[in-house]
């Protein structure tokens, strides 16, 4: 029989907790984490935690729905280094009818907070492809979730501020190790093409604190995908992601860097 | 005080079984784990298990060795699947003056096997680049760790049949995230660029089966790779991986790619 929300509850606890380690191929040239890697170790625990409270993408499936990861946020004091343990901790901030917003903490193993995350996720139906009311599934006791006791002390996603005028500075097709099991280009894969936008040189000199990114649309194995990039403050670039369509281009992606 | 071979091998024994998950993201259209991960899976359990036993990366690296992959093979008769727990065990099969052969076997959890694998590494000197016998480290107790009682029922790595005529079938520049520590391209992002040469029809109709790579020379953040194919079978398939340099151009890697 299906556990009540109470239940879970006391299973589970409002908070999850996930141990993870620093591969060593997921480095970088500085022996720290790749950001792309630290977003995976992220998204695997929202699903952990959702999946085990009863509102994971097995559940949804079956019910013709899904989550869509529609912004996240990261923003890091350090990042864990290769080989080292460190804990993501996850938790619902608040579930409105059709957007939920998940908070990340990452933690150092010796209780040192490296930074924090924030998403925000949509529901949709799998066959109409749109928005549907998270509080039509299991009775809205989604909201019951929302863990108010947290605090997440990073800022909300911020406003585009990059100019129709930015440069095309590479292109790249969308290939076979880039899209998941729905044939979408996955949402590491694309801060990882954003991340490839910027010189090795970069990375030695400076550290990247905060990385920005909301998903607008949907972009497939063999599209076309541009990439436009411009300087937006002093240490702050914004890189958006078109793909090629028949009548011109549209947007998939954009996303703001901030480096240190 | 360091221990001796007779304390790790109690502690230890001669094989390494290390718990994995196929985790989403890295999942493809079949949902099942893509080859490059596995890649890593793998890799990852070579360095558990060589730096358990005394004889690890980080060890090495502070008498100034390294081990450098030579070649990798991996045959699988299937791969794990989205979210499914899988084991990878791992043992040296002999280990002469300059190289180390070292096997794998990839379990279900269940206990099916799913595949086995076969991996070649030579010891270098990290300040002369030069390989290094490695009979000369910890008294040559390198050879003991030799599991005889073991067997891997796969092929060991073929020989090129590729003609001098392949044409060129894709360029990609070496990216920040195709990097390692040293600025490499590191031997997993090899794997799928590979990867990524094939139509994502190619992967939905059939099953890479078995995957060989041989690492010839490194190439560095901001080289241009050249990738040449070549069907040399029914179902089988060879790239070879080059890299400009101002002479004209010199070989990276080489791979075979056979299907079912």
């Amino acid at each position: 029989m299906e556990k009540t929300f109470e239940e879970l509850l006391a299973q589970w606890g409002k908070i999850g907790r996930y141990k993870n380690v620093a591969e060593p191929f997921h480095c970088d040239v500085n022996c720290k984490l790749f950001m792309g890697h630290l977003g995976n170790h992220l998204l695997n625990a929202a699903d952990f935690h959702s999946s085990d409270r009863g509102f994971g993408m097995r559940y949804l499936n079956a019910v013709n729905k899904t989550w869509v990861l529609s912004r996240l946020v990261i923003e890091m004091e350090d990042m864990p280094r290769r080989y080292e343990e460190f804990y993501v901790e996850t938790w619902v901030e608040s579930a409105m009818r059709f957007f939920t917003n998940r908070n990340f903490k990452v933690e150092a193993s010796d209780g040192k907070v490296l930074g924090y995350g924030r998403s925000i996720w949509a529901l949709i139906d799998t066959e109409s492809r749109q928005p549907t009311n998270l509080l039509d599934i299991k009775e809205g006791t989604i909201v019951n979730w929302a863990e108010s006791g947290r605090t997440c002390p990073i800022a909300k996603p911020g406003r585009v501020k990059m100019s129709k005028e930015a440069p095309c500075v590479a292109t790249h097709k969308a290939s076979y190790c880039d899209v998941d099991v729905n044939g979408h280009v996955n949402s590491i894969k694309y801060i990882e093409h954003v991340l490839d936008q910027f010189p090795l040189d970069f990375y030695k000199d400076k550290m990247l604190t905060r990385f920005e990114i909301a998903y607008v649309a949907e972009s497939y194995y063999g599209d076309m995908l541009r990439f436009y990039m411009e300087q937006t403050g002093e240490n702050e670039y914004e890189v958006r992601i078109t793909k090629e369509i028949p009548e011109g281009e549209t947007e998939c992606c954009r996303s703001m860097l901030r480096f240190k």
